[in-house]
C-alpha cells in the first residue's frame, strides 16, 4: 500500500490540531511529503455540502440525509486529495475520519452501526488509515476545556447536546478501538502536550 | 402499510409524464388525495444538490459521490415528502424512483450494485413502492423520439452518452423487474397512448 495515511480522532479539546502540527513536523523532518487535512471538509464540495446544511439547519434535515451528504463529501475527499497524495507516496494526516462518523453518528445519535461501516468502506474505496490516533479525555475535561477556551460559551454548546450525548461518543470511540486494535491506538489526553507527542511519535516511527 | 405509492421508471420519451397525469386523473377519480412528484427533487434539498452537481460539472466529481448525493436527496425526499403524505393514507405517483439509481448508476455506469441496493433499502426507510410501471422502449426508438422533440439536439444528447449505455439502462431495468416480478409491471411503451393507460389502470384498479 503507498504512502502512510494517519488520522486523529477523539471529543473536541483534546489536543488534535496542535499534536497534528507536531506530528507534520516530525514526518517532513523524516523526508515525508506531508498532506495536512481535515473532515468534513477538504475540497470545495465538502465546502458547498457544510454551507448547505448550515443555510438549512432551521429546516428539518434528518439525520440519515446528513449522513448520506457528509459521505459523499468523504467520498470526493479520499478520492479528489487523499488517495493521490498516498499514490504519490506522500504521507496524509487528517483530522477526523471515519471514525468520528461512527462515533457521533452511529453510537451517539443512534443510527445503523452495520449501514455506517458499509458507507465508510465505500467511501475510502479499500484504503482505510494505517495509523488511528485515538485522543481519549473524560466527558467532564472536555467540558472544562471547552469551557475554559470560549469564555462560557463551550459549556452552553456541550450542554445542548447533553452530558448524556458526550458520554455515548466517548464510548463509542473505545469500543471502535477495540475493535480495530492493529489499526487504533488509544492516547490518554489528559498528559502533557510533549509526552503524548513522544508517544505519538513512538507510534508512527514504528 | 398505509396510503398507494406508485413509481413510474423507463428511459426517457417513454410517455412517462403523459402516463403519470392520466393515472394521477384516474385516482382522483377513485377518491384518492394524489401527489405527484418526481426524483431526482422533491425538495429544497434536492433543488439545492442538483444545482451544486450543475454548478460543478466541469470539476472531477467522483460517480460515486453523485451516487451518495442523490440517495442523501432521496433519504429527504421520502422522509419530508413521501412518507408523510402516505401515512395521511394518500397516493404518492413519482416520476423515477430507485429502479433508476440501479438501472443507470448500477447497470450502465458500473457502480456496484449491491450497494446501491442497500443505500436504495436505507433511502426508503422500509417504504418501497406497492407498485412500480416500467415503460421499455427498444433503444432506436428512444433515440428516434428524443430528436424529433428537441429538433434534432436529441440525437446528440444521446450520442455522447453511446448506444451501449442506453442498451445497458434497458437491460438493466428488464433485469431488475424480473427481480421483482409481484412490483414491477413491464409495459410495451410503444403501443398507443390510450392502451397503455387501459393496462395502467388495469394493474392498479386491482
Amino acid at each position: 500500500m503507498a504512502g502512510l495515511f494517519i488520522t486523529l480522532e477523539g471529543p473536541e479539546c483534546a489536543g488534535k490540531s496542535t499534536q497534528l502540527k507536531l506530528l507534520a513536523d516530525y514526518l517532513t523532518q523524516n523526508c515525508w511529503n506531508v498532506l495536512c487535512t481535515r473532515e468534513p471538509g477538504g475540497t470545495t464540495l465538502a465546502e458547498d455540502i457544510r454551507n448547505m446544511l448550515l443555510e438549512k439547519r432551521n429546516e428539518d434535515i434528518a439525520p440519515e440525509t446528513e449522513l448520506l451528504l457528509f459521505a459523499a463529501s468523504r467520498a470526493q475527499h479520499v478520492r479528489q486529495v487523499i488517495l493521490p497524495h498516498l499514490d504519490k507516496g506522500g504521507a496524509v494526516i487528517c483530522d477526523r475520519f471515519i471514525d468520528s462518523t461512527t462515533a457521533y453518528q452511529g453510537y451517539a445519535r443512534g443510527l445503523s452501526i452495520d449501514f455506517i461501516n458499509q458507507l465508510n468502506d465505500y467511501c475510502v474505496c479499500g484504503r482505510n488509515p494505517d495509523i488511528t490516533l485515538l485522543f481519549d479525555l473524560p466527558v467532564e475535561e472536555t467540558w472544562r476545556r471547552l469551557t475554559l477556551r470560549s469564555g462560557g460559551k463551550g459549556g452552553d454548546r456541550m450542554e445542548s447536546q447533553g452530558n448524556a450525548f458526550h458520554t455515548a461518543v466517548r464510548n463509542g470511540f473505545l469500543q471502535i478501538a477495540q475493535q480495530h486494535p492493529q489499526r487504533i491506538h488509544v492516547l490518554d489526553a489528559m498528559q502533557s502536550i510533549e509526552d503524548i507527542a513522544a508517544r505519538v511519535r513512538n507510534i508512527v516511527g514504528k
